[in-house]
């Protein structure tokens, strides 16, 4: 029998999930947020989605979020949250206000949650959450790896990584996702899938530095391009997750695999994260861009990186990083608190 | 004492490594092959190089290779070899003839030879055949790591990795050619840096495919790209570079490090290999290519995809490579030697 999926949050990427739901043969609704309505109410008109300009399938139903527990019902199998990371609170008291029962929860969301010397991984910060409030545990997985929203909408070959710390958890969800352009595949290394899918962003404005650069040197002769550089930048930024992955608690295998280089990979060819690196490499500094050319942008990885500078200067203070290790970490983070220019420190990456 | 260098090829990557040499003093000697007649000529009358498209720096002499002996005298302190993989044997030949004590070389030569079941790595096989050849034992090192030398060429930020099985003279080659635009640092993995160094250009055609694919896909409504099918032969391509390194004896670090993910992402950017992948992507066969839209043109990863299939294959059948683990190379291979489509095999990538 096909399942029942009720979406929270009707952004680009909760949205897009709706195309290998409705060709598995699911019955879907998508329920907005209080910035999705103007969304929801073209999908629920004419079944358009302005922001991924994709018509979604037939028999999608939309909701207001003050429709939530009638979208939820009592016959939905599992809750796809899709909020971005500054809904995630909001987005718990809304599950603990009409979950009666423990239907599974898989997040798309990405960030980390700051704590006082460490960083919380999404999903396990939700279910702790929950089940405090609720008196019960709900199972949680979430989705890492390389995925624009907007090719996935339109059937684009699309590959994912389903995390769990329940390996049947996420083996189960792999199974209902699959079809012939979405492959997940599976981990239980909840740590390791976070930190690629929040810090990938953050990584993915250094290596876009390098092609804003080439704007202000002198004109070559050869016309030659600054690729040199973005490799050095995207070696450093593998060479960084892997340092804090493996701080965190995180595994090697999904800093070099699906999660970690697959996913810089593709958000390194273009988005926000990219055009931030651009604007810096052309010596603006991060309050400039942010009051001139992407003044109505948020951007991931430069929010992630505020949110939780003070947790990763704590714990290279503590000694649970090793600071030696992070030039470029330090570098980015300094240019999105405290203003500085962004400037690859090129020899301490290869004697750090 | 400043050294001095003779070069041997003056391609695009043996030529621009003049800029890191002469910018640190050396005395520079360029020798050419005898497919380098025109630029020997060109660099000896007005110093341009007319592939590179840049004037080399004042003070470089250029000869021709018959005066090989000439240029390296006897206070030669070390050898780029910077011919392509096709002139490799032909350089062994050349340096037998001239060498009277053991002058280091320094390989930029990038490929494999095969072998009846396995893979040598050049600098291996050049200091083998000129020990057997000269009696006496030739200090060996390469280059690897994500370097265009058309950048390079200009001084651009480039960063590469210097590798020996002799990390004394990875570290001496290191500091002699450092300068604040060139940045190595240094491996002893020679297998593990010299599979990814040729097998980036192999991968690089399948992650290039996504993109020429995209052109015979119906055109969206969102006028989506296929990023999120090349980030899954990016992933791919990483993974069997793990499997091939490990089973040839390198280790993950280089995979994961500047010679693999740094080097493929940057030969995934443009290049030749990635134009026959757009080829293959739009339909055509790799005979069709190589006949129509490039066939005047030498495209690395084809090369050695078709020097090594017949190795890979016995490897496979011995059961010195797990063959489900290899999909995409398997892909790779029957489109380069079976001239079959390249379809790249998507469920076969994550349940291998």
């Amino acid at each position: 029998m096909s399942k029942t999926v009720t979406i929270l949050g009707a952004g680009v990427m909760g949205s897009a999930m709706v195309l290998p739901f409705a060709d598995r043969g699911m019955t879907v609704r998508l329920v907005g947020t209080h910035l999705d309505r103007a969304i929801i109410d073209s999908v629920a008109a004419t079944g358009l989605h302005p922001k991924l300009n994709v018509t979604l399938p037939k028999g999608i139903t939309a909701f207001h979020h003050e429709d939530f527990g009638k979208a939820l019902g009592t016959d939905t199998d599992f809750i796809l949250l899709g909020v971005a990371s500054a809904g995630v609170e909001w987005a718990i008291d809304k599950l603990a206000a009409v979950l009666k029962k423990p239907v599974p929860v898989i997040m798309i969301t990405k960030g980390m949650s700051p704590e006082p010397a460490g960083l919380g991984a999404f999903p396990d910060v939700v279910q702790a959450a929950l089940e405090k409030k609720l008196g019960f545990k709900v199972p949680v997985a979430a989705i890492g790896g390389p995925c624009i929203a907007g090719e996935l909408a339109v059937r684009r070959q699309t590959g994912t990584v389903i995390v769990s710390r329940d390996a049947a958890l996420a083996q189960s969800f792999a199974r209902d996702f699959e079809t012939d352009y979405y492959h997940p595949r599976t981990s239980t290394d909840m740590m390791g899938v976070e930190v690629c899918a929040a810090f990938k962003n953050f990584f993915a404005i250094a290596v876009g530095w390098a092609h804003g650069r080439l704007e202000n040197l002198p004109p070559s002769e050869n016309k030659a391009k600054n690729n040199n550089a973005a490799a050095i930048l995207f070696d450093q930024a593998v060479r960084e997750l892997m340092e804090l992955t493996r701080a965190l608690g995180g595994t090697a295998e999904s800093v070099w695999g699906m999660p970690g280089t697959g996913d810089l990979y593709v958000t390194c060819q273009a988005g926000r994260n990219s055009r931030l690196g651009n604007n810096l490499g052309r010596g603006l500094t991060y309050a400039e861009v942010k009051a001139g050319p992407m003044k109505d942008d948020t951007i991931e990885g430069a929010e992630l990186g505020r949110a939780v500078a003070a947790s990763l200067r704590a714990m290279m203070k503590a000694g649970l990083l090793v600071k030696e290790r992070l030039p470029l970490t330090r570098a980015l983070l300094d240019c999105l608190t405290e203003n500085t220019p962004l400037d690859p420190p090129w020899t301490a990456f290869h004697t750090g």
